[in-house]
């Protein structure tokens, strides 16, 4: 009588996914006069609003995928579901401590602690994913894509970590460089696959 | 011509339930300076929510289970469901009051009394939809689990509430134990259940 | 290649009723000091959530049953919906002013008068739903009843702005005495038709 | 094993739209005291709101559509799809910038500019989807209607631009204008093509 549901937990997921990208948005203020000074504070939130979503939507686009290949979720995948949701929200908060503390490492460390945070439970719902399917051996060359995606984006968070530590002034840009080589490097990756089958 | 949905009860649940996830993130707000102080006011504020999403998440887990049940949803089902949705949509409120009041008599019991509500409309979600899938007879043993779960939760609610009365500072550690047992709990039985059919 | 969508056209409103009503709570504020005077304060802002609470729930279980009996929707339909959809989104708002102003005309004539547009919009919507499935002559008892039922709702709120208007302090009990009063004669007639077949 | 989900990119999408739609009108204050002062700013803010909840409205009318011919999303169009979302979240925060300086260069600047971005972005994505679904030879006399309407929007969101640069407290008339010109357009269109097979 009483099961799990399959659609009901990826719509919840994709109804917080949608929240936490819309709210992240409320944290750029009006400025109250228009002034260069406040002007580039503005636009320096939304540069910073901006990466946020580029970095909370590539955690959908994997999650989404991750999913896919789930038909009948258990109890324990989604309490580790659960986990996972519970740090992707607190990256508005990240974001919002990173905005206002630009330059201190305090907020470096702040934000580049959530994404570790997100990026190990993803890592982790990959590996739980991939033994309920059959373990690695299942896995087709896009699936190994996938999941050293996860297994990287893991690593390259705690060299957020360390950069947070030694030059908390430059993690942004490193974000951005991350992002951007990932999707370049996808990109890549994808028209070779679809070349060469 | 005019009917009641299924899908789309549980659609505006779902939202509901995913709003109301990430609203209470909203609640940690970023300090102004960094120190102790304020870190560890941010840290208190941080736990509070992870406990709160934790809650909130586990009423979710039961919500989806129970609705599985549920083929066509009569008018006074989609009452009491709406009912208890207004309780959920409390719960952000009542982590704020617990958050800014945390060692107030008033703070503990708004906590509880709003977790209280939220368990005995669960509790009551739980008989009708039993009652119309054809009485307790029908029930599995996991639907008999998951019934007995809802009525456990319902009589440590009203624990929480006498917790609140006496040693209100002490609320959230019951609450974390609760959950935390309850998931232990669950998962012994669970491989208890795959070991033995 | 291009087409409207109905499972989209009732995800997008049940998506805008989930967030309409998460948000009426954010309007509750936690009290900075815990006195009678500030608890009766944010007590009456809980009563006030849940009447509004109760008023958006009743708007959605009329609207998914409308929305049933929609197989593809034209571009009028859209548009129509998308009004009737900006007027519901006004309700948080009209909430909270009436919150702020509890005794003042100003504060009941807003509530009054969006409720008033959401019901002008909806019997719209009825009438236009009926007329594409083939006029009255198709309803069947219960849809009447819905039609009715959408009828009723709009001569209240003119009686709801009347009352605004004239003792702006008795507004929201008429409001629960019309919302209670509907679901008990919702009630009652659904009992009679089951037993009257 | 893991693969694109097109029900779950329309849901996050529909998410995104439905939480953007809602928390424009979060930026209607309440006013303190009520005189025609503060009430015609109120008024304003109202005003404004509608115009924005049916900008957004427009473009998730278009949207719905032009994903209906999607059946596969490939990498390349989510990644595209993020950066149309990704302006279109930024919505409220021009729209409230808008409403702070209704009569400064900055906010119709800021305003037009947001929507440019959405314009530009979403006639990026109509022409993927065409050369997705095998070129313009492909499509029907409605799907050419649908993209001219995207190409006519991009051109009249560059006209939006210089009305904020020479006009700008004219700009809200202007966009109010060509909303409108727009429905009433698309409506003696329908109507022909009805009439006329």
């Amino acid at each position: 009588m009483f099961q799990n549901s399959h659609s009901r937990l990826v719509a919840i997921f994709d109804g917080v996914f949608a929240v936490v990208l819309t709210l992240m948005v409320l944290d750029i203020d009006v400025p109250e006069r228009i002034t260069w000074a406040t002007m580039s504070a503005t636009g320096w939130k939304v540069l910073l609003y901006m990466i946020s979503f580029g970095v909370v939507a590539q955690y959908w686009i994997y999650h989404q995928e991750l999913f896919h290949a789930i038909k009948e979720p258990t109890i324990q995948l989604l309490v580790y579901n659960f986990i996972y949701l519970g740090f992707i929200c607190l990256t508005p908060f990240a974001t919002s401590f990173l905005s206002d503390h630009p330059r201190e490492q305090a907020g470096a460390l702040m934000f580049a602690g959530v994404i570790f945070l997100v990026d190990a439970a993803q890592f982790i719902l990959f590996r739980l994913v991939i033994r309920a399917g059959g373990g690695r051996a299942q896995l087709t060359p896009h699936d190994q894509e996938e999941y050293r995606g996860a297994a990287t984006m893991l690593i390259i968070s705690g060299v957020y970590i360390m950069v947070g530590l030694i030059l908390p002034q430059w993690l942004l840009l490193v974000i951005v460089l991350g992002l951007f080589g990932r999707t370049v490097q996808t990109h890549l990756w994808r028209r070779w696959a679809a070349r060469h089958g």
